[in-house]
């Protein structure tokens, strides 16, 4: 990784911005809830957040949208710092190879998720905070709402709903897992939490701010530690191995960062121990990641070197 | 990272011995050749090379050992210098997610193996270097031995006749993706090439050497380019994402740096820009990795700080 | 098929009684709900009945035991007699070649199970039913104490309870269909529907005359026609092929007749033309086939020569 | 099974001749290889022959076509009086539940295929026979010169040679099971005895002929015994539940006899005690059965009443 000590990240994003502009085709919004094919597939948006909070950006990054499977990280991390490495008895670390809603490698092995980010994986990480806490849904969205310095971010209950009047494959999931013992909670309580988390509706702003106790290897926007250094590495890793569905490969060659993508069109990623970005569009390609978001960030470590091969 | 910039190799190499050497267990050399059973779990060598060519070693360091999957990586470079981008077309840049000589994953993608680093992906890379050259393994024994300074490096004819004499799962990869026109020579030939290959041997130091056209971005030992930029960008992250079979996640945690393992117990490493690491120990665990090599790898990153998270 | 022309049926049973008393080993009950685990394994009744009603048995024929499986061919011909061929555009007819309650087969093909003898498929069959009668179970329930003229038949509401709580399995697959437009009705309303109905308890008496409609071709007991000459073929095709889990073909080859077993240990059988047959011991195989049951049934055919083969 | 005693198959034959006649649509002939291919899809044929060797036929009964899978049920057969019960520790007997070449299921169940009709379960049956005999092909080919009195049946060199230029789906199953030690002869000798076999042309007589030792529960056409009673109903019950494909269950339904269908657009069926049928037409459904084959069994079963169910 070649570091640039004192970039100005301003300019980047703006010319990032205006060669997004230029480039036909963004890929189709997602469909299968109103809410999100609702969303103008033009729309884009990007934010870079340093260490110390200050952010920059560039087009719709103060605008708030779907963030969906993003907040895999943060319930990631909300769990892992209560329970530790015993989470890792319930769900595993390795890339999944299969599109990311599919039931045979879970079959094949025994109710263990391959990943925290594919479904599956993070219905379990959801399942054991609720069980921690009593509240998974709520404990997100305070930390989210303190790492952000924003209030006002807030669950959007009609997409939760539509997403809940979609969910059999996800209800599925759940009981599978649960006849292997890998399930607490009641499967309705279970489901309504993790579309609840699911709906949450945060800005590009909002989000890189979010992002940066990853970037600081654990510490939190007020100086507590949330995580230890190696259970920040170990969500670092695993996002870039697994946070971006079937393409992980390919966004860890054209970007080269830990980054996590949500089918409502946004894409963190995280500089450790320098920044972290965030990129919305919401069109997204045939493997569910935002085509903007992902050139953006290719275009971003091209242009400044801070890609980590 | 935290790149240091002027750091001492050797003392740090040493200590990592030293704590290897008093780790119980080092798990079970491969036994499904004479030539790899007979080796000693307990050996352990482990070597750095700078950009420069400067290398630091301890242990076993100058001891050549079977470099078996090592050697994909070199291939596939070979290959990809020669056709570039068509190469994407028969083999795919994504983690396998399941044992690393499946079919399964193979059938259900028409004989497109998943990545360059499972063997069906890696029987494909030969193939098509074979294609080129007429002369695969001979490409890749002349690459090593220009790299490593080592014109001693050699085929071992008798693992090479070893894995032949085993190689029916192989046959059996080639044969299918054959069916699916993704193989142009005779299987015979092809299998020939492929076991020659993993059957050199090298040292620590060799391949340690031999590796760091990668951390130069793409530059030989000679100062010519062997890859463009984004073509050695593009193996430093399938080696992260899918160099250490179904491990790879846990490699990416632990170590954090683009690697490759072979079951002759070698694991290679890259810094980008900075130095390459190979460690070698016999001892594997159960998905095939060598334990002592893992080991001596994290402790590297960790009490360097030269890790990508 | 060699056929006897006046079989005396009553010193066969009785002559297959003694030889499995004095068999050692009976398997184990199925044992996942107390109910059926409190089984004593060697429970053993025969029972055949003749086209015309006349009823022979030997041992626990009269005692009644928990039908299970068995249910799903009865369910089948209801909803086939009302729908018609439309339902196998919602359910297949072919064997599944896996543990019957595999979701790999069910994912590679797009939620339309194979047959309707395994989990998924009944499931779809009940669905169906449900919609068209607002009352499957019923339905069901009515159809037994008609043909077997036991109207003391009933549902065991404590097995229903206990299956649906370890119900996992069978809410995923209903969910998994449901995301697939597989299933209509409510996902919890759909597994209370199915739970009682195989919690019915009947016996061996009960079932064998319940099942003489498939030996007369669709008719019923009171003379009227349930289903056409091609429908009643159809399923005891079905039976032949898909009977057993995952041992049809162990048990065409030995026993040679349509046939449908049921984990509280129950096995059905038909001579078309001729009889069908009900055999009862709790102890079950590995594949989930009551043991003494096959068992009586291979013998049957052997003394009678009422074999299809 | 309804018998009419004394069946005038003649004019049976010709009435399905004549409705075979009038209906569009008969399928495509198998392209794979150049001599099915110029196959005229039109052709039609169909014979049946009765426990003493008598035969009857209509169209091109007598013409020789391409036997292919066919074959399997005689080297079946010519194996299991070798060796008895000990040939199912190498191969199943239940259906495959997967389109007939798939490597998947073989993988799950370690190098044992399910059956002896899917390609991997008739190269070991094969492989088996020709350690037995030296000469596998050879034998096959003196038993069906012997059995249909044909002395001119043989080899078509031609198709076996194309087979063998395809063959390397076959070749991947032969190395796969080998790799499992399920496979005894070297992998060239096997797949060259293989394609031979399938390569045999023989006509509708000469294979209702060859067949009828079957019908007559193991007797050759000689009166001397192959197989014995058991053996004979185990062939019987594989070919109802495994001998068309990943088309048996449909089979079973509408023909209700064992039968064993082959991509040259054969069809042979087995009334047991009563008499054997053969039929060819060369176009195919889309599961590799010949359509006017079995719509002519389909035919048969309902005009004469002769089927299982």
């Amino acid at each position: 990784m070649n570091t640039t000590s004192s970039l100005a990240f301003q300019p980047v994003l703006e010319r990032i911005a205006e060669e997004i502009e230029r480039t036909p085709g963004r890929g189709r919004a997602a469909d299968y809830i109103p809410a999100l094919a609702a969303c103008d597939p033009r729309s884009f948006g990007m934010a870079v957040a340093e260490l110390d909070g200050t952010v920059y950006g560039v087009g719709d990054w103060r605008e708030p949208f779907s963030t969906q499977s993003i907040t895999k990280v943060f319930t990631l991390a909300l769990d892992l710092a209560r329970e530790g490495d015993e989470l890792w008895e319930h769900v595993g670390r390795e890339p999944s190879g299969n599109p990311f809603n599919s039931l045979v490698q879970l079959e094949y092995e025994n109710g263990i998720p391959r990943n925290p980010f594919i479904n599956a994986g993070a219905l379990v990480v959801t399942d054991r905070l609720h069980s921690r806490t009593g509240d998974a849904a709520g404990e997100l969205l305070s930390f989210l709402r303190a790492e952000s310095g924003n209030p006002a971010l807030d669950f959007d209950e009609e997409v939760a709903a539509s997403e809940s009047a979609h969910g059999d494959r996800n209800a599925a999931l759940a009981h599978f897992m649960a006849a292997y013992d890998n399930i607490d909670n009641d499967i309705p309580v279970l489901l309504d939490q993790y579309f609840r988390q699911c709906s949450i509706r945060a800005s590009c702003a909002d989000l890189a701010l979010a992002t940066t106790f990853l970037a600081r290897h654990g510490i939190r926007a007020d100086g507590t530690r949330l995580l230890t250094l190696s259970q920040a590495k170990q969500i670092n890793a695993i996002m870039l191995t697994c946070g971006t569905y079937d393409a992980a490969g390919d966004f860890a060659y054209r970007v080269g960062l830990p980054g996590k993508s949500g089918v409502g069109g946004g894409v963190i990623a995280v500089v450790p121990g320098r920044c972290t970005l965030c990129v919305w569009g919401p069109g997204l390609d045939e493997r569910g990641n935002s085509v903007a978001g992902v050139a953006a960030l290719d275009r971003f470590t091209t242009l400044t070197g801070l890609s980590v091969f």
